[in-house]
């Protein structure tokens, strides 16, 4: 099951309502996040969700509004005595940003950080790899380099306890173990192939398509998604603002939507300039039904 | 008129009701903060002052309590296209911080920013003086380098009408602006001077101490202000806690105050193990009775 809790979901100023871009994602054991941005530990706390715990942060691009709540993560972390490493991912120049960020203000550095600059070109690119998850990188275009991320929570082995009892007889043995990781299993001289009696499950996916100019082929990247979530700064009433500013409408990620087969949008990064989102929603559902409009400590969920 | 707004009263960790350490102080049209600490700027927003109007930022120290809001402020000044000069003062390390600190994140930078680094040894000195006002910074004695400082708004020079009108006859003349400027002046042959027909209301003072031990002569920052401003991270039921991590208890702060004569002190910079702050109160009031304990967008006035 993968968790996703809305920390921030304005755009570039925030507001009374809204804090800046962040995105909580936990998934059984993994706690990540999605952009960072400034009083996302404070929104943390008053979600009830542990800065401490979060391993990987991942950096759409360097604008503040996504990554300057960093440093008052990290020194938190730092002073509450983490000792486990933490991992940062992001776009051509994280390397030189974290530099800078590290050396920026004074605090006690008490655990590693690995960061991770990633340049993804064209395609989507898998970047974490482990048992259960992956996450992957690709390009967006903006006005510096900025990239999407997709969390996919792997799907798992299952066993046709049908076909097996059918085979051996059984439905509990330890040796069932065994064709749940993949191996074929004897018992009582019958032979049962893993390839016949499991199954996997299908993946969930999550996209988050952050700051970017709408360009085609960009629904590749959010293909049969779970939930799509994306920027839409602006609705259809700013004229050229969208294009100017480097920003999707709501009707671009709509679109977007549509065309990638999406089962659910969430929108967010809202311009400062909506006291209401009514402009926004009507934009969106009348290219795609099934969205949603983030506020600040929304949850969502993928079962 | 002095007005002084809380915009953040945590300590190390922000909780729901309390942000980073910042002070938001107005006096006609000079705006300026004691501290930035992370989300100034939507604190700002939410208690309705203009994150454009300020002018001078005095950090205490550069622990990210007291500093990383200073970005999000300085992006967002950006992003409004700002063109006057913004002046930030701190103690030493203050350039290299600044230096690192500009270069953490992606913004246009499109006004001046002056950086002074300042290092008061022993006793306050005068680090900003206008017509109007000035302002006074004092050394602390903290993990890292500290300062303490002081508002003072200048006293004004009033006409004695009284004295006038019985030197010269006269309540209303052009000529009377010459003596609020301090000028002497003659009228219909009569001389009338300025050192007795002219007085000058007291100054106003706010002094802000912000992280510190307590040490032996610390008051004297505090001399006989309107308001004093104190960090009280604890109450006395931590032990030997605000020693080791060089903070102040509301004994101390009370103390202080006590000591320095001030007409009122407020607390502030609460650690977050307190949920309510009777403790920090109480200790405080068997001191010195006249103490407030601020919140976020508290507002006081020294009129």
């Amino acid at each position: 099951m993968i968790e996703v809790i809305f920390l921030g979901t304005s755009s570039m100023f925030p507001t009374e309502k809204r804090a800046h871009s962040s995105i909580f994602i936990r998934d059984g054991p993994e706690n990540i996040l999605f952009d960072c941005g400034e009083s996302c530990q404070r929104q943390m706390r008053i979600a009830g969700i542990s800065p401490m715990k979060v391993n990987r942060i991942f950096i759409s691009h360097w604008h503040g509004d996504h990554a300057l709540g960093l440093s008052g993560l990290i020194q938190s972390m730092a002073a509450n005595k983490r000792s486990e490493k933490l991992q940062v991912y992001g776009p051509k120049g994280t390397e030189k940003f974290m530099y800078h960020l590290l050396r920026s203000f004074s605090f006690d550095m008490r655990f590693k950080i690995e960061v991770n600059e990633i340049t993804p070109k064209g395609k989507s690119h898998r970047i974490v790899d482990e048992d259960a998850f992956a996450v992957e990188a690709f390009p967006l275009r903006h006005i510096i380099p900025c990239c999407g991320y997709s969390f996919i929570e792997k799907g798992k082995r299952k066993i046709d306890i049908e076909y097996v009892k059918k085979q051996i007889g059984i439905t509990q043995h330890p040796i069932l173990g065994d064709l749940q990781r993949g191996k074929n299993i004897t018992l009582n001289g019958k032979k049962v192939l893993a390839s016949k009696a499991t199954f996997t499950t299908p993946d969930k996916k999550l996209v988050y398509i952050a700051d970017t100019s709408y360009f085609k082929g960009i629904e590749k990247f959010a293909k049969d998604a779970d939930i799509l979530i994306s920027e839409a700064t602006y609705a259809s009433d700013v004229g050229g603002r969208a294009e100017e500013y480097s920003h999707l409408t709501a009707a671009d990620s709509a679109k977007i939507a549509k065309d990638a087969g999406v089962k659910n949008l969430i929108l967010t990064h809202f311009s400062q300039r909506y006291t209401s989102l009514k402009p926004i929603e009507d934009d969106a559902k009348k290219i795609f039904p099934h969205v949603a409009l983030a506020n600040d400590f929304d949850k969502f969920v993928i079962a």
